[in-house]
């Protein structure tokens, strides 16, 4: 009982979408309660309920789908039903007999492989059942029934009643497109992923203790964030194909942008990977002291919401169907990187303190609360997001991540040439470490979601970018001009 | 055409499949064609050859899935629809047919919202589907046919001949079953997994510069491994449904073990997020010299294999529906991780004269060949993969994964208690150490796919594991007895 009514909560769409169903099978009904038009069509009106029943579907795409596939697969059937009742009408009744059992098993067997075949399976599947059903309905009947003809066009025509009814029913009565399905489906996981990212950092630095006991119920906010984009290869593919079937966007474009919306699906798992490891980092039991990640804690949290900014920016793009500006973003994100860095940099005390602590007490060092050195962490996170990222594109087939290395690499390339001699204890850092590394693969994975997203606007015409519509609202506080310090870092 | 001839190629169960369909159809048209079963049924025999072309699936589970839901859902439509008969025979001609109208669109709204219930949409969409059909039918029919008793007999009866049919065909004549493709789909993933992590960990150390220049064609064997296991999801969900409608196994458990099956797969699915990783190592452009990595590249192998063998074992135990040896498994896994600790432990020289040569030429550091320092690294993996592992069971919504914290634990908790100084020029070993980073976190997560099949094998009652049918054949070469070693690395 609380299933029911949960259904019909989560989208009240589903509840108009009964009511048109219902209301559907009355109209067609009325073809064969109503004297006229029984006199007119006859008993074979059950066929045209009938049809009602089976194509009528939740969105336009699918009902289309549905209706032109079944509508074709009957003419196709007809047609060649007559073809081969018009080579078997000579000889006699036996002859009669083995012809069409020979033909019913020819058509059978090779419709029932044509199925298999991947794109005959995607798109029209179900016209090739139909063709196969209609095909044997005529051919087997022609053998007592007289005229076949009669019976044939009784079928073509009403099952073309019923997908005419469910047509205009799908897309005059409250319609609900696939293509806008995706569309939204597509942001809602952007913004998802946004607030999953901001949820999990702020988390980390605040509550990560709470976090840690409460378990499943308080993470809900980060693992309903991602979770819908984990495994949405299917639905995306499903709601993709049947969008191609609607009349929508052809006005703009040569070809419809659905495929690309399931691209930058594609690119959004291979991003929610990483945030599935952040999130793991919240929940790991081994935490990094407070004393040492507040020092970090602004950055870090800068560059979160950095990260969530972009996505939310890629999200209001595709809402408002208007390009982003790629440099912009990228411009932002690498001064949220730059600003982490120079966070890390600016605590060389640590070294000191934590090598001193050491030495001092070797034996009780797991006890002592270690201190990162901040230039390698930054250094060993970057390089292990070139690994990552590579791989990322490489795994979903697509190409390089030019611009994101690129990046990353101008930030941190300058640290490369210093040399330093620091102490071991990681042991209480690393997670940390491994926290920060994530968010820099982050970014990394987050510049092929938007090389997607471009994409997608290109192809879907979207609006041209105007520089004043997006407002930087990101300051950087105190970067120490860092291209000024290198220099004197490599000659150190 | 080259399509057609791949899909049977592929899978020559489906030009078998094909041929029972036009087989069943054959017979099934007999009821019309021939004299004696035509008096018999009448021309509603013409139901059982749609029944045929509908119900028939390429696996046993799905038949059965679709011919209960079509038997059921005509049956309950059937008796519905004579109750409401029942209460609308009285009055006038117009009050009938209202009648017909509003419990058409009740039905018809109330059934097309069940559908929605995700338990009902799971194992019974079809079914409510013919319900609503046979109810509209006969409903609809009853205003005009006077004998509607016996037009539901006839549908009844037809459709239960025709899916009895598809029923004998599917189970008696070649069957496919769809439990047997979860099990064969599960042991084969298993086996692509260990075949990519082996061409992988080999292709690091022996051709890396050639596998990145040759690209997509050369990466076949690593990809083909695991691509099948990333978006296994919804495939594995539908055979596990499908599954369940089998009448197998259930001899020897009161809960048929599908369900477990997934499970295994989430796991997997888990587990093949590492090896995307660890196949973007190969594929980086940033690569460790050689130099560096041929010193640990033996029991970098060793531990691959390891783990390649562990999943071996496990898709042999799935195969042969034997238990195994979770202790031994771990046993091994646990010297070779040990083994790939003594070797980064063995070469402290690297750390001399990595800081001999930087401190003499600081300005060519990014030139000169770094070392890295064993220790640092290992320990740094480990605490990675503990992040990381804890997230994965997390993100999948499973319990810990203790045992494999304890393993990786037992193996390099001593380390922590050791201190040293050690050079920053990381910058080239650091491929590296994401690489073996890896490594490590593969072994944690294999320990998870591990606690899913021994549950496996639980549920579904396999043999019990026999001592000496696994042949441990992989001889820990030069172990320097760590055990012993770790007192003096502490009190260092």
């Amino acid at each position: 009982m609380k299933a029911i009514w949960k259904v019909g909560k989560e989208d009240p769409r589903r509840v108009v979408h009964s009511m048109k169903v219902g209301t559907a099978l009355v109209l067609v009904s009325l073809l064969y309660l109503l004297e006229p038009l029984f006199n007119g069509i006859g008993k074979n009106a059950m066929w045209a309920v009938m049809t009602v029943v089976v194509v009528m579907e939740f969105t336009v795409g699918a009902t289309l789908c549905k209706g032109l596939n079944r509508g074709l697969g009957t003419l196709l059937a007809g047609s060649l039903a007559f073809l081969i009742k018009y080579f078997a009408d000579a000889p006699g009744r036996i002859f009669q007999a083995v012809y069409i059992g020979v033909s019913v098993f020819m058509i059978g067997a090779l419709t029932t492989y044509v199925r298999f075949i991947p794109s005959i399976k995607k798109n029209y599947d179900y016209g090739v059942l139909i063709f196969l059903l209609t095909f044997n309905l005529i051919t087997v009947s022609s053998y007592r029934v007289n005229d076949v003809w009669d019976f044939a066009k009784d079928r073509i025509s009403t099952i073309a009643i019923g997908c005419g009814l469910c047509l205009l029913m799908s897309i005059l009565v409250f319609p609900n497109w696939s293509g806008e399905e995706l569309h939204n489906n597509t942001i809602s996981r952007l913004e998802g992923l946004a607030n999953s990212i901001q949820v999990c950092i702020t988390g980390y630095f605040y509550d990560s203790a709470k976090q840690a006991t409460e378990g499943d119920s308080s993470e809900n906010p980060i693992y309903e964030g991602y979770k819908a984009v984990l495994d949405s290869k299917v639905k995306d593919e499903t709601l993709a194909s049947q969008a191609s079937w609607e009349p929508r966007f052809s006005r703009y474009c040569h070809r419809t942008p659905w495929h690309q919306y399931t691209r930058v699906g594609a690119a959004l798992r291979q991003f929610s990977y990483t945030v599935v490891a952040l999130h793991g980092c919240l929940q790991s039991e081994i935490q990094t002291p407070k004393s040492i990640s507040t020092l970090y804690k602004d950055s870090c949290i800068r560059l979160g919401e950095e990260v969530s900014k972009v996505l939310r920016e890629l999200a209001n793009s595709i809402r408002n169907k208007r390009q982003f500006s790629p440099q912009t973003l990228s411009r932002n994100l690498k001064d949220a990187l730059q600003d982490l860095h120079s966070a890390l940099k600016s605590q060389p005390q640590l070294v000191l303190g934590s090598r001193n602590g050491r030495t001092q007490t070797p034996k009780t060092a797991v006890q002592a609360v270690p201190h990162p050195h901040p230039d390698q962490k930054l250094e060993e996170d970057t390089k292990f997001s070139f690994s990552s990222v590579r791989n990322g594109s490489r795994g979903s087939g697509c190409q390089s991540v030019e611009h994101s290395r690129e990046l990353t690499r101008k930030v941190l390339r300058p640290q490369m040439s210093m040399s330093a001699i620091i102490s071991l204890e990681f042991s209480e850092a690393l997670p940390f470490a491994a926290f920060t590394s994530l968010l820099v693969e982050m970014v990394a994975k987050l510049d092929y979601v938007m090389d997607e997203v471009d994409e997608l606007g290109i192809i879907a015409h979207f609006e041209e970018f105007q520089g004043d519509e997006i407002v930087v609202t990101c300051e950087k506080p105190n970067i120490n001009k860092p291209q000024n310090d290198l220099p004197s870092y490599g000659a150190e």
